[in-house]
């Protein structure tokens, strides 16, 4: 689904096509929806996070991009699939 | 910026306090802008592209999440940090 469509400034002087450039609404959504059930499937994760003695499988770079918190802590990691123990306070619920 | 505020239907019997969801407009947009600020620094980047002699680093779940041809691709993959070499017809164009 594409909202804009817009025609960009360009010379025609050679005879080249148009160039349009394509802006999507729903893009950034459906990475996200996708990333999810990639998760849900634990399809390409990398990291596993303890909490409350359930392990949840994820992925670092989006950990990572939604949290300093992560951000801070899985830069820092070499192994290659590191297991997180949280916080106590930190719940499961999901 | 949050852009919806709406209390859940909730019962308050039990002197609980109400229940709010916040919904953002950008969340998805600035967790996208992160990614690829990561993949600008070459943060948690765990593929390398080779297309036209030119090396880009990425992140396997992102690609895989914006494209069937990488997610078959990359779900394949056993190795760490797997190098992929993309077809010629593919242009180095950012």
């Amino acid at each position: 689904m594409w909202s804009v469509c817009s025609e960009q400034g360009m010379s025609m002087e050679k005879s080249e096509a148009p160039m349009y450039v394509y802006e999507s609404t729903v893009h950034c959504a459906n990475i996200l929806l996708c990333l999810n059930e990639q998760r849900r499937q634990g399809v390409l994760c990398d990291v596993t996070l303890l909490v409350e003695g359930k392990e949840i499988r994820a992925h670092r770079a989006v950990l990572a991009a939604c949290s300093q918190y992560f951000s801070l802590l899985l830069q820092g990691q070499k192994d290659q699939e590191p297991l997180i123990n949280l916080p106590q306070k930190v719940s499961a619920l999901t």
